[in-house]
């Protein structure tokens, strides 16, 4: 086993492989924990709780056990000191990072935070359910802590916040994430404000009425067809939050279904559909390496966003999907593709609930968050007081406050996580998602009209070509820059929706 | 750590615990690969294979080294020399056993075994569709070598087949196996000769005609909630072969679906809810713990045969299920519980497929398998003699000669896997089942009035007591011998079948 390092690159090529070598065991637990995660949610009979539980937290310290080992030190220096190409010296900036998040930090404090997180869980639920706040707060401000002392651990130097973030975007900086996030909020608040007195009706109600769940899931089916899921490596199921799972080989989607909303099961079918899609455009020859491993979450959501949005959410998709969706519901004859697409993408004047949002007050609830859980890990801003900022925030950026903390605070799952630093992913996502897309129409014309075609086959490549098939090769900007040929920026999001929007409500800004 | 063996038994607890914990990741490991396989058998896009095996492969590795450790081998000897109470020895004696034979098998060994099934599987799969016994025979050669020099690894003193059966059967002799087995011989073949010169027409047409697949499937969910499957903890899907896998908390049956025959799936799938009941009455606190874990094969088929054979064969249980099926099937109107439990029943006098053999011609084709295979593993046979044996013993035992090797040795999958020494376990079982039933009835009095009422709660009752709640505390014939008063016989099988079809065919015999 060649563990030393040496100066002249002889062995070099011996620990990187070997290195690599491990690294595949690593990620295939990993994996293996992943299946286990997707069948708990979707298959797993309720009594098998108490099993799988242990079950993940065998693998868990498995993965733990074999990542936190003094032999993969040893190879990440050998593998270090040598001459490495660009791919392969991609693959050892990566194992580096998981290597040095997973050692930094002790395993006691892994497991206090892991264990608090149970807790809070049920405490939230309850909490919640109870839309009682102070029975949350203890559990909220032990996680705060914790997480301070993780980032402390990780990087005594940094921005605690900053490295909390980076453990979901690595490579995108606080301070770039904070100016696209102002630049949202800028373009956002006024246009939402203009739209709330814009005196254009819209059609809000193309799909009312009730939609029988069995024939909303053939239609979900239809539609991952025609977007181009390959049904040979995925599967739709349901289950009670929408997720994806899985790899390059067997990436799958999960919705839900309202029958007083077909639009939101197929909205978010289709945003799945992204990150699947991601998946499977990864490089299967590099399986279970960094190459063929997604570049984490911004760039994750920017594919879900990218077909959720300017694909499902465009006039054109719905010229070409009604009639599919009038075949199968004979109740929608009538509606036009105009209807359809102003009811896909009305803007909520009341809405509380950040996964009920649309496309422009979506940032602002992630806008909200952000600047809370920003001063929660600096101390600028007591646990206690959350409630009363956040409720202040809504009614300052979206005009509404809320009656309850159940339908404030209290109404997502993150922070009983100790998830701190996760949501900005969401509106990075929707920005990159943008900023692709555009890149994407500069180079192959007008998308919009092969969307009305049905043809998705040039999207795919691009797709694959600059974004899929690289893997965690390039950093987040690095990937941006190669894909667009340009720094990451909000500036195609805020055009994008100016556009759109101002078409939509008519507004004198656009 | 306590890892020194200690003579006062100071340290011994620590040890115990300690190696419990251990055994406690290593069997979570083990569980967690079940489910991948379960999902790769149930619900894997066919495009997931190359991941998966890569997931398998690594959770394997894993479990190995977690097993293959030194510091067990410590633990082992500390936990050994110390006092330890009855149940505790229990536990002690099976990871000890787990442990020799893990760490007397060189890895390498085993790799190579693993590499050369998968190769003899596909080319078993490609030599039973050509009907050309010679493309698999040299796979078949290369696994009998390996798996002799894998016996001699683990015990160089004993009869290599004996050691390879007891990797299915720990705990009963060879000798004890075969006296069994002659036994079943020496009944059997005389009364299936009987049988064919039996002049008693039975009625053997009660289901023809076609039966819809998701009907059927309605079916086998009332059978299961008849017999009292919890599905709370459980669940029902189709899969190309039918089989359980699970724990204590999630036991889950698969079964499949044959449109011209509904008994063949309604039998399988009460024969694996006798599989999964078992795993389901195993006691909770044990889970991922030898008293926790069933107890090896022939005990499993025990409760699959009982449930499949001694109720769901029987006439009772027709008077009680044939309303069900009349409501689901309305073509089945007419058909008398004496004519559905004739059709159950029916002897095959020309049926040369194992999986399709009735209760008693079963037991000839296991007869036959085991005889080949032991002649194989001592010498006594050459691979290329295998066909020609093969049908010269069904032509002896049970009066018919296959006219293909694909209806005859190359039926069965079991070599192809190198799994020598399986096939008696079936036989075992079935013979377990009879002997467990028998002592039931005589504690709980007559089953069959139950059967009739559809009240199997005695019957669970006293499994549980008798058999699931031990885990793998006992030994195969001390479980028996605590379950029954009795050595473990083949006296209540014959007895069984004596009466059920000397009654049935009316032979002189009975």
């Amino acid at each position: 086993m060649a563990t030393e390092a040496s100066t002249d690159g002889t062995e070099a090529p011996d620990a990187y492989e070997e290195l690599v070598e491990r690294y595949r065991r690593i990620a295939n637990v990993g994996n293996a924990s992943g299946i286990l995660s997707w069948d708990q949610q979707v298959m797993m009979p309720e009594g098998g709780t108490p099993a799988r539980s242990q079950q993940l937290s065998a693998l868990s310290a498995v993965h733990h056990d074999l990542l936190d080992d003094v032999e993969v030190g040893d190879l990440l220096d050998a593998a270090e000191s040598a001459e490495l190409d660009e791919e392969q010296a991609a693959v050892v900036r990566e194992i580096r990072r998981s290597y040095e998040r997973e050692v930094r930090v002790p395993t006691e404090l892994v497991e206090e935070i892991s264990a608090t997180s149970s807790e809070a869980l049920s405490a939230w639920e309850e909490a919640r359910a109870a839309d009682d706040f102070e029975a949350f707060e203890p559990y909220l401000e032990k996680l705060v802590d914790l997480k301070r002392q993780y980032a402390e651990h990780i990087d005594p130097d940094a921005d605690p916040y900053e490295v909390l973030f980076q453990d979901y975007e690595p490579y995108l900086s606080l301070e770039r994430t904070e100016e696209i996030l102002d630049e949202l909020k800028g373009v956002l608040v006024p246009m939402i404000e203009e739209i709330r007195e814009s005196e254009t009706p819209i059609t809000t109600t193309a799909f009312e009425g009730t939609w029988d769940a069995e024939e909303q899931e053939e239609l979900a089916r239809e539609a991952l067809t025609l977007v181009g899921y390959d049904w040979d490596r995925g599967r739709l199921d349901t289950s009670s939050h929408p997720f994806t799972s899985g790899t390059q080989f067997d990436a799958r989607v999960t919705t839900r279904f309202d029958e007083s909303d077909p639009l939101a099961s197929l909205t978010s079918t289709i945003h799945e559909f992204g990150h699947a899609n991601y998946q499977l455009g990864l490089p299967d020859e590099a399986y279970a390496t960094p190459l063929g491993e997604a570049r984490d979450l911004s760039v994750h959501e920017s594919q879900s966003r990218l077909w959720e949005n300017h694909v499902g959410r465009s006039k054109a998709f719905w010229e070409l999907f009604l009639p599919t969706v009038t075949e199968q519901f004979p109740d929608a004859e009538g509606v036009t593709a105009e209807e359809a697409y102003e009811s896909a993408n009305q803007v909520y004047e009341d809405n509380l609930i950040r996964v009920e949002a649309d496309e422009l007050t979506y940032h602002l609830h992630i806008v909200i968050r952000f600047e809370i859980e920003r001063a929660l890990i600096s101390g600028d801003l007591d646990v206690s007081d959350v409630p009363e900022t956040w409720n202040d925030k809504y009614e300052e950026y979206l005009g509404i406050r809320p009656d309850t903390d159940a339908d404030g605070c209290l109404q997502d799952i993150h922070w009983s996580h100790g998830n701190f630093g996760y949501f900005p992913t969401y509106s990075l996502g929707s920005v990159m998602a943008a900023q692709l897309y555009e890149s994407a129409e500069e180079e192959l014309g007008d998308l919009d009209e092969r969307t009305r075609d049905g043809d998705f086959a040039e999207l795919h490549e691009w797709l694959r070509e600059n974004v899929h098939q690289y893997g965690k090769r390039y950093e987040t900007g690095d990937l941006v820059r190669e894909a667009t040929g340009e720094e990451f920026t909000a500036e195609a999001f805020t055009d994008y929706v100016t556009e759109k929007y101002g078409d939509l409500y008519d507004l004198d800004s656009a």
